[in-house]
C-alpha cells in the first residue's frame, strides 16, 4: 500500500497534567505550533510520545485528538507487548481515519526469526486492512535486528498493507540500499536527528523525529539546502543541532529532559513525563539552559530562515 | 508485608483455543491437575503464562478463574509496559483476593537507576496497598540488573507492601546473601529449574517454575530429599529434569514447545501459544517425544514417589 | 586424554614489582603458602593471573617458576588473541612439564560456529600433543557461548588431547548434564566461588578459583563437609565467603582489589596489578578492610578447621 | 602532535602462504597495486590485517615491509591485549619510521573508566614519544564506548603524542561534533565504507577502509565528486559500493570472504586467512562471484574515472 508523505514528521511528546495523567486538551494547541513551524505531519504514541507508558484507551484518545488538528498525515504507532492490544489500536486507528499505522516488533516475547516477525505484521495488517502499515526499525530499543533488505522483501510479499519503514539507526548504507531496491514501492523514513542532513543527501525523502517539535523551521531550511545542493548551508544547520544534542546528552538526556525543550524554546509547557521516565535534576537542567543560551539556540530555532 | 509461602509455586501456561483466544474454562481443570501433583500455589500471568501477550482484560479474567481453583496461594504477575496497566492489574488483583502480586521492572522505558525502580514499585504498591508485592528479578528477559542486595534494602525501606523477590537467575551466591540478610523479613523464591535442588540446599524455602505443571511430584520428592539430607536422591531427580530440559533446549525450546509437555505427560491439552511465540516444527517435536520416551520421562513424572 | 585432578586448583595472581614488571622470585614463596593451606594445584596465567596482560616470554618464565614449586598439578592457561602465541605457549608448557594446558576461545576474531572453535583447539592440541587440553568456558569474559554439551561432544571426537572443561559460569544445570554425560572421560572443573558448595553437591570433583589463595583451608573444610553430607557446615563456610565476596563487590571489586586480599589475610604482598587494571581507591579499600575486620574474616581464613 | 593526512588510507590484508604463515614478499607488490589506484596511505596490522592474530614479531616484520613500499603515510596499529606487547610494537614502529601509530583500547581487561583508558594511552605514548598516536574507536569490536568528545578532550590534555581518532562507527553526529570541536588540532578519520560519502559531506578529510584495496579509484572519484558539490555523482559510486557490500554481507561475509575480493577484481592472490577466521564455503563464494559479475563490479572498480 502506498503512503504519500514528504519532509518532516514530528514525533510529539504526550502532554501530561501534573499528576501524570494525559492532558488531551493541549494537543490542539500543540498541532498549531507544529503547523506554524511548517511541520505538517505527526507520528504519535511512539517512543517520544511515551506510547508504551499509556494504556490502550489513553492512546486511542490521543489519536482522536491528533486527527482533529488538521495535520496532513497522522501516523499512529500501535506497537505494544500484546498482539491483542496492537490489533485493538490498529483497528481504532483505521476507524478514526489515521493515514498510516506503524509498529515496533514485539519486544518481550521476540519472534524467533524473520518469518515470525512477518507473520506478526500480517496479524496487525488484518486488523486495519485499509491503512498503510510501517515497520518501526529501532534496534537500540527493540533489540530486534533482522537484515532490513530481507525484511522489506518479505513484508512486501506477505503483508497486504505494508507501506515501508521508519528507520531509526545510524546505518545509512542500509538506508541507501533500501531506497535503491524498494524506493518506488514503499517509503523509507529516517529517524536519527544527529545525521539527518546526511540521510537527505543519501536520498531519503521524509524523516521522523522529536526535535522537529521545537526546531522545525531549522530542519525545513536544512532540507531545502540539501535539495538545492548547498552542502555548506545544510551542514551549518545540522551542526547547530548536533551541538544542541551533545549538550543535552552530556547532561543526563532522557525524554524528561527533552520534553522541556519545547517550553525552553517556545514557552509551551507539556507538563511532566510519566513514571518510569524521570525529570532531570535541577543541576542538569540549569547547565543545559546555560549552554543553550550561550549558543543562542532559542533564537535560531524561532527564526524564519 | 509478609507472605507465607513454601515449596512449589507453579507458573502455569494460559490455556488457549485454536484461534489463540484464551480458554478460560480450562483453568479449573488445570488447577485440579496441579493439586493432584501436590502443587498448591500458582504464579499466574507471568512469562510462562504469556502475561505480556494478553490484554489487561484477559489477564484479569484469568486471575478471576485461578482464584476459584482453591490454590493455597495465587500470586498474580502484574508487570506491563504501562504503569497505568500495571496499577489497574494490581488494584484488580487486590479486589478479587489474590494473595500476592509480582512485577517485572518496566522494560521499554527503563528506570535510570535503582531509585527510579523503587519509585516505580511504590506506584504499584499504592494501587494494591493491602497485598504483598514481589519483585520479579529476571535479567535475561528484562535487561535490568541492579545489585539485588541493595535493591532489597531500598525496596524494604520505601515500598510499604514489599514482600520479597522471585529470583530467576543462576547466581546462587546472591540468593544465599539475600536469604542471610533479609530471610526473616521477606521471601526469596527461586526460579531456575535447572539448579533447583542446589537452591534448596542453599536455603531457599520456595520456588517458582513452569516444569512443576507436569512434574510436580518429582520436584516435591526432590525437596523432601534435600530436607532430609539425602543429596544422592535429590541429585537423582534433578538430573532427570536436567536431561529432559537439555532435550527440549537442544530441539528448539520455546514456550510453544514447553506448553506441549503438559499434554505429553498428562494428556491435558492447553492449545496453542499466541503470536509472536510460535509452535514447534514437527521435526523438533517428534525428536523431543522420541528422546523423552527413551528416558521414560512420562512414567517418572506421573509416578508417586 | 585423562587428567587426574581433585579438589582445589588455585588461580594465582602474578606477583609484580612496583613498576608493574613481573616479580618472578615471589612465586616460590607463593607456592609454599598455597601448600600450607592444603591447596596442591594451580591454574596459572589465567584471568586472575593477568595472563592476557603478560607477554609470551613473561608467561613462559612464570610457568617455569611455578613448575618448580612442587605443586601436584600445574595447569597453564595458554589462551591469547594470536594462535601463533597460543601454540608457542602450548609447546613451551609441554616442554617444561606442565600437567595440563587450558585455553579461552579466541576473543577478538571469534569463531563463526562450533566447528571453527573445535578446529582452533585442534591447532592448539597439535602444538602440545602429549599434554591434556582444557576448554576455558567463561562466557562473561569471552562472549563465546556455544552449547556446552555439544561442545564437549565435538571436542572429544576431534581434539586428540582434549581433557575437559573449566566451567566459569553460574549455570549448574549444564555442569550436572556435562558430568552425567562425560564424567567418566573428562574433567568438569567449576569456577564460580559464589556457589562452589552447590557445585560440589551437584557432583563436581574439582574446582578452580582465585579466593583459594587466601582461604584455601576454609574451602577444603567446605568440600569435606559436602562429602560427609553435612550441608549445614558446608553452607556455613560458603556463606562466610559470600559475605566477603559481597563486601568486595559492593566496594569497587576488580583484580586490583582482589589481589590485596592475600596481603590482608596472610601479609604476603604481591605488589600492584598491571595497566589497564587499576588499584582500588583508598576509600574503597579502607571500607573493605573495615568490613572484613568486622566479620573476622582473617581469623576464619587462617584457622585450621 | 599533528598528523598531516588526507583522503584514503587503505587497511590492507596480511598476505599469507598456504600454511597460514605470513607471506612478507607479497607486500611490496601489494603496495604498488594501491599506488596504482591512487591510494597513498596504509593502516597496517589492524582488524582487516588480522593484526590480533599475528605475533609481535610477525607484526614488526610486516611493518618493516610496508615502510619500504613508498607509501606517503604508514599508520601501524599496535593494539594488543598485553600492554607489554603494545609498547614493544609502538617502540619498534617509531624506530623504523612509521608516520603514526594507532591502538584499540584493551579488550580483555577493560579500563574501568575513561581515566583508565587515557592512562593506558599515556603508557603507549611513552614508548613512542615522537610518533603521532591515534585512538581506534570501534565499539562493535572492542565493546568500549566512552563519549567520544570527552575522550578526545582528555586524551588531548594528557597524552603528549595524541593525534586524533579513527572512528569506525555509523554515528556521523559524533563525527561532526568531533570535527567542529577538535578539527584544528587533531585528525578525525572515518572508517565505515557503507556511508563514506556522507562522512565526506559532513566534513571528514580522510578515511580508513578495507575496500580501498580493490576499489580505490572508485572511492577517489567519489571524494572528488563530494568536493566539487556533485552529490548525484558521489551517491552513484557510494550506491555501487553498497550494493557490492550488501552482496557479500548477505552471503556469509567475514574477512575470509573479503580478502578474496582483491583476487576477484585485480587477480592478486593474498592467500588464506588465519585461524580462527575461516574461508568461505564454495556455495557462498560462487554466489558472490555471480552477483558481482552481474553488476559488472570488476569493470567499475578497475575503470579510470
Amino acid at each position: 500500500m502506498k503512503l504519500d508523505v514528504r519532509d518532516l514528521i514530528a514525533a510529539p511528546w504526550t502532554p501530561m497534567n501534573a499528576d501524570q495523567s494525559v492532558n488531551y486538551d493541549a494537543i490542539s494547541e500543540y498541532g498549531k505550533l507544529l503547523l506554524k513551524q511548517g511541520v505538517k505531519n505527526v507520528y504519535i504514541n511512539g517512543t517520544t510520545g511515551e506510547g508504551m507508558s499509556l494504556s490502550v484507551e489513553e492512546r486511542q484518545k490521543c489519536a482522536e485528538k491528533w486527527i482533529k488538528t488538521g495535520m496532513d498525515i497522522v501516523v499512529t504507532h500501535v506497537g505494544a507487548n500484546s498482539i491483542a492490544d496492537v490489533k485493538a489500536l490498529a483497528s481504532h486507528s483505521e476507524k478514526i481515519g489515521c493515514h498510516a499505522i506503524a509498529s515496533l516488533p514485539p519486544i518481550f516475547y521476540k519472534p524467533e526469526n524473520l518469518d515470525g516477525l512477518v507473520e506478526y505484521f500480517s496479524e496487525i495488517s488484518s486488523a486495519a486492512p485499509n491503512t498503510p502499515l510501517l515497520y518501526y526499525h529501532f534496534v537500540a530499543k527493540s533489540g530486534i535486528d533482522f537484515d532490513v533488505i530481507e525484511l522489506l522483501e518479505k513484508m512486501k510479499q506477505r503483508v497486504p498493507t505494508f507501506a515501508g519503514i521508519k528507520f531509526t539507526d545510524n546505518n545509512l548504507g542500509q538506508v541507501a540500499q533500501a531506497i535503491d531496491m524498494f524506493g518506488d514501492e514503499m517509503v523509507v523514513g529516517y529517524g536519527k536527528d544527529e545525521q539527518l542532513s546526511a540521510a537527505y543527501m543519501f536520498g531519503v525523502k521524509h524523516s521522523v523525529g522529536s526535535t522537529y517539535s521545537y526546531s522545525g523551521m531549522m530542519w525545513n531550511s536544512m532540507i531545502a539546502a540539501v535539495r538545492r545542493g548547498d552542502l555548506a548551508h545544510a551542514n551549518k544547520y545540522q551542526r547547530m543541532q548536533n551541538k544542541m544534542l551533545h549538550t543535552i546528552f552530556a547532561n543526563g538526556f532522557n525524554d524528561g529532559v527533552h520534553k522541556r525543550l519545547l517550553k525552553y524554546v517556545w514557552g509551551f509547557d507539556l507538563g511532566p513525563v510519566r513514571c518510569p521516565i524521570s525529570e532531570p535534576s535541577d543541576q542538569h537542567w540549569n547547565e543545559i539552559e546555560k549552554q543553550l543560551d550561550a549558543m543562542n539556540y532559542r533564537e535560531f530555532a524561532m527564526a524564519k530562515f
